[in-house]
């Protein structure tokens, strides 16, 4: 039996070993039919440990060495510096999957990574995760069976990196973490079918645990934080001062989640009302991406053995190629 | 620019003209890439007034006479006796989309319903609609996203026809409407995380608004109708006795919708919790219903293009194909 499995086995790469990596390696212990083959970083390979025992750490310029003995590559670099160019570049010699998520470059990003699969015959899926990913999925599906109605994300309550890293560049403050909070009354308009038009000071608030240098001023931190263009200046923004420990101790968890609610309306005269709501409510950000991008790993490999080539998004792939499950047995169990 | 459209537009027929047919011709025209071509009825077509005008309708016996004249068959008909004769047959001439709904029942229709489309090169798609089919595609891809997890489906709050003409059977019952309502404890339960194991007791409600014969006996009635088996015996049920003019006034209404939850748990030591949940609530179960079938006729007229053939379900298709917009407009609007 042990043999079966391993024969059906689907060999996946991690390039770059951050939260996500990690993530991806916990994945894939959860998916009997995948096993990870090799992990690549930029750092000192002899200074990474990895929580998989006997599966090589290589450095990233050892990567063209793993051609034949990886079917998925996973790329867990960034989106601002890291995707735009490894996974073009990846896409030459292996079949990849990125979580790019700069939403206004995506369509650019995406005919850069369709150009090079398409050339080396490979397939690359790109922006896969939860947004994009499955909350890009659910507007596609309401709005394809609510034509007359308005789409809503809200995100939260959940840690943005951003946010956070941005108020660590502040003068005076030594760590921060910051949490986006969708409000509970734009939500409830929402749901009622009204489409509501909302602000974005409407739709979502921001809240900040700041660790302040002992002789900073703490009024003018707060003040910058709040003033800040982009980040700040458009919401309705709290800034609470902690300690490192209670930093430590309360806030040390990557949250995340939100909500898609479309609403729409049908019938003779548009006289029923109808509701549809996608929500996730995640303990950790990064591992849940990461759950994803495992699914749709497992959907590139099986296109790809199909003969499909090219860039593919979360839009299209048939769902039942996400699931280890025969036709049959999808269709007996969860049809 | 009319002469455009009217060039793309899939020509789409409906088998049956009761609540779903009805449904089916008003989203027909919240999509303008979409023309009712005609209706098929058993009735006496001269009895029937459509709300389209300048469309035939035809007696289903002329419905060959249609084949060059309809891209998709749209079936309208029940699950119990109509559509496991109906869609096989009609796949012979015609691609055909149904709602075949008896979940026990979907490996044998579409078995038959899969032979004759193959047969005949047409593409064929059951069991559409919101369960089966939206909620289906939920329990697909929440469980492929957390392997280790658990699923809970919840209806309601909503009329249930088999419920309601069950109590219309009684002796003494003159008309009945029943409400299936999950219960709000339930549904908070399995969104802490904890699993929990619940009765079918445990999971939804059952609300009865009977209009009695005057003469009828309420207290036999009530005791027939909570002790009725499988409808009603292993559920908590209320029953309210009200008079004709407040069915008609109250529950005229055609209200459905339902939950569906899965959780599961990622990390090295399984610590992290997640939750996915998809709801809807429908002010009309039929013509949400059609809007969800509207939608996928649009994806089988497009498959069928492309040189597929044989039947399909909800699990089988690029969510891509189910929306009017290019791949570039999807990839920069909602991706």
């Amino acid at each position: 039996m042990k043999g079966k499995v391993t024969l059906m086995c689907i060999r996946i790469g991690i390039y770059g070993y951050g939260n996500l990596g990690r993530g991806i390696e916990n994945a894939l212990r959860q998916n009997p039919d995948m096993t990870l083959a090799a992990v690549f970083t930029r750092r000192n390979p002899s200074d990474l440990t990895i929580g998989t025992a006997d599966v090589p750490v290589c450095h990233v310029s050892e990567v063209s060495k793993y051609k034949d003995k990886i079917d998925v590559m996973i790329l867990c670099g960034g989106s601002a510096t890291d995707l735009p160019e490894q996974t073009p570049a990846l896409a030459k010699d292996f079949c990849v999957v990125d979580s790019f998520d700069t939403h206004a470059k995506i369509p650019s990003h995406f005919a850069k990574v369709d150009a090079a699969a398409t050339a080396s015959g490979k397939v690359a899926m790109i922006s896969v995760g939860w947004d994009p990913g499955m909350f890009s999925l659910n507007r596609l599906y309401a709005g394809a069976i609510l034509p007359e109605g308005k789409d809503y994300t809200f995100w939260g309550k959940g840690v943005s990196q951003g946010h956070s890293d941005a108020i660590r560049r502040i003068e005076g403050v030594i760590d921060a973490k910051q949490y986006t909070i969708p409000v509970e009354s734009a939500l409830d308009a929402v749901r009622s079918g009204v489409c509501p038009e909302l602000s974005t000071r409407e739709k979502h608030l921001r809240e900040c645990f700041v660790v302040a240098a002992e002789d900073a001023d703490r009024e003018r931190i707060e003040r910058e934080i709040k003033e800040m263009p982009n980040y700040f200046a458009d919401y309705d923004t709290t800034v609470h001062f902690i300690s490192a420990e209670e930093l430590k101790r309360d806030h040390s968890g990557i949250p995340h989640g939100g909500f898609v609610i479309r609403t729409g309306k049908t019938g003779k005269n548009k006289e029923h009302n109808h509701v549809i709501e996608y929500s996730l409510k995640l303990d950790s950000n990064p591992e849940f991406t990461a759950s994803v991008i495992v699914a749709y790993a497992r959907a590139v490999h099986r296109l790809h053995r199909e003969g499909v080539r090219g860039c593919k998004t979360v839009f299209d792939v048939p769902p039942a190629y996400l699931s280890p499950k025969s036709r049959e047995a999808l269709m007996a169990e969860l049809l």
